[in-house]
């Protein structure tokens, strides 16, 4: 058949093809009607701009918008970002015993841009990857786009979602090229300790495999909680941190991300250089924004981001307090970052209920709240909440979801409460 | 040995190393000391914001300014961009024969994105995508980091800067995934008739080979040209257009660009589907400026583009005139965008300087003037002129061209003026 006479349709590329959301399949099945009877609260999406109570600070609004008209924030920057914008960011991380400078900072369209630079400059099709369960899934989405593999180690519910050394050791091999580390932790508003951060850079080291130290929500801890970078720890470890402007300084709109590159013991000549290379086929973070960026790092009140995070522990304990009333739920209390996860318990609630996805498909047609299945993050039985929303639409929510549980309850004396631990350790053992 | 022995060296992926400019090497031999006895003049760096005489439109300008502190604009959007943005650029490119609607539009981070997506949904490791030549680099530097073979056409300066098609054709096999067709053109400023698209999109459908029509440039033309878009031609092929707001509204640092899926057959359905995946990966473009692209695309008055236009014309045609009083060099005028090429006549000057590398070294040296060697655009004996500057400093650059080239003349008697294109055959034959 002559190429005139075949139809033409053209045939999109293997990465394409690869390029997928894992949680696509799920948040399809939960495509159903809210219940007309009740206006919907969304639990569901993580941006921090939706319900308005977590605004920008003044010193990224003003600044952009003085920027925008000054007429000098428009051109082209180097690949890796302006000198002055890299430099604020080295200078975020420096203290008495961490040097850092521009040199070391590659800016990138927001922190996913970040995330896919480090993954591509890591990783080849065919190595693997270590990823954290329940995680974010644009890590996965980003590494099988490459053809990476990606090996999944859980993050231990019973031990505040401290990750599972054993289980990350015992997934370790000659083609793996990164760990990734996300704290604090979405989906879980996790905190690691200096001493468990310390127990991964260990391992990381004894493997001779560079950490990918995804930070997004870094400094994002509750009263009581220290955030710890895994570059303090990380003196025998190479790491690549990955952060932006987007959660701190709420405006993921922004597309302002960076790479941080660690390197105590200059293991990561190679990967300086290929980050370089990588980060000139999109240029991409924007000018006017790297323009704003030094302002926003350094005059940003220390009371906008005690505000907020002021706002998120209130709201994140408000919803541990109502999760621990519903019998049929429990939670593992947050300590930092904008989200938490809530347990279904075995035997509890109706059967078909313990199913994470159908609980929240049913929570949606019945009671119009949206959240999250944990499978989303690669964990059955749980299920995410976004914790921005104000008091009032959370009590709301959670009058609902008590409700909700009530009438699937399988409980006999709605008056014994089922420990929410021992329940987990139920369901693997 | 132990890989506690080791030393730590961590290698950088494939991707990464071969991502590379190849306009980096001819760079390299630049970074020579310009005359300290001389102001720089820089006619090599692409970048209209660079003199300030060419402004962005009030219409970006104080409309990103109001985007930015509204606090209405901060948020997440789909990752092919927010609904009012897609549509505004749908609408575009709409007329009495063509209908576009958002769900055409992928918006991305720059050109550079939009480039960076339609290669890497059409192609696959091994296979082969035509580039102009000369042409910009970017389109080898990306093809190359994904494994994909680059197949130059040849553009014939004594056809001011039209595709060879009969080399366009010799390059095609069945690995053939794209063609990548740049009008209006960087590095030439030339703009390609109507009649030339309708070869080249024929060329295409009898191929059954897709194009990528690069029209950053689009509607950039000099008095006498209009502008058409491969769209226009194309009823039979399937296209995507890539552009953005850089050139146009003169902010290129606002990482602002497009693919525009132009598909009249109903081929690239799959290529939808890809391209919609491929955007998940990082969210390129930013949310204020997508915030203000309604505004930009339709309340930019006529009168802006018209004053730019008539500034570059003005340039292109002073820089015309002014090689033309150079024997040793010829120009192809420039019909729209913002560049031009200038020959070098071989046996008019001294024959290190028919190198195009030495003459652009030399003449920074003697003459601390800035230009770009055609090799960095694949094409020997010419230099690439940016006309952005302003006329005073255009009259600097040429005296000091003409003495240059004056100084290092060959011809017996200056007042004979060797035909330009005469000699381009005579090298080429
Ligand atoms: C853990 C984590 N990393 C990265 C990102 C992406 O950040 P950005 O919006 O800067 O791309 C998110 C966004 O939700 C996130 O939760
Ligand atoms: C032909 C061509 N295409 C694309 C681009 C890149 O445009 P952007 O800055 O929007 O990425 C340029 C920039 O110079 C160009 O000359």
């Amino acid at each position: 058949m002559s190429s005139e006479s075949r139809p033409w349709h053209v045939e999109s590329s293997i990465v394409s093809k690869r390029t997928s959301n894992p949680i696509r399949k799920v948040i399809d099945q939960l495509n159903v009607p809210p219940n007309p009877a009740k206006q919907l609260v969304s639990l569901s999406i993580g941006d921090p701009t939706l319900y308005g109570n977590l605004p920008p600070p003044e010193t990224a609004t003003s600044t952009l918008a003085a920027k925008s008209t000054d007429l000098k924030s428009n051109g082209y920057l180097h690949s890796c970002g302006s000198p002055v914008a890299r430099d604020a960011v080295a200078k975020a991380y420096t203290n008495s015993t961490l040097t850092y400078t521009s040199d070391d900072v590659v800016l990138a369209s927001g922190c996913s841009g970040a995330i896919e630079m480090a993954i591509s400059v890591l990783g080849n099709e065919g190595d693997n990857i270590l990823l954290p369960r329940p995680g974010f899934s644009l890590y996965q989405t980003i590494c099988e786009s490459k053809g990476i593999e990606c090996r999944h180690y859980n993050l231990l519910p019973e031990k505040m979602w401290e990750a599972d050394l054993a289980d990350m050791q015992s997934k370790i091999d000659s083609k793996t090229k990164a760990i990734i580390i996300n704290n604090p932790s979405n989906p879980c508003g996790s905190v690691f300790s200096l001493q468990h951060l310390r127990e991964i850079a260990q391992l990381a080291a004894k493997n001779k495999v560079p950490i990918i130290a995804d930070e997004i929500y870094a400094h994002m801890t509750f009263s009581g909680t220290s955030f710890h970078s895994l570059v303090e720890v990380g003196k025998e470890v190479p790491v690549l941190v990955t952060s932006g402007l987007a959660k701190r300084y709420m405006v993921p709109g922004w597309r302002l991300g960076w790479i941080l590159i660690h390197d105590p013991i200059g293991a990561f000549a190679e990967v300086r250089k290929g980050l370089l290379a990588l980060s000139t086929l999109i240029l991409g973070a924007n000018s006017v924004v790297q323009a704003a960026t030094k302002s926003i790092l350094e005059n940003t009140p220390v009371s906008y981001m005690e505000h907020n995070m002021s706002i998120l522990e209130t709201n994140a304990k408000y919803c541990t307090a109502r999760v621990q009333e519903i019998p049929e739920l429990f939670a593992i209390q947050p300590l930092g970052a904008m989200y938490m996860m809530v347990g279904i318990k075995e035997g509890a609630i109706e059967a078909k209920l313990f199913d994470e996805v159908e609980f929240s498909r049913q929570l949606l047609i019945e009671q119009s709240v949206a959240v999250l299945p944990g499978s989303c993050f690669g964990l059955q039985h749980f299920f995410r909440l976004v914790v921005c929303a104000p008091i009032d639409k959370l009590q709301i929510a959670f009058d609902r979801i008590a409700e909700f549980c009530h009438t699937h309850s399988l409980i006999q004396s709605r008056d014994v409460v089922v420990n929410g631990l021992a329940a987990v350790k139920l369901t693997e053992e």
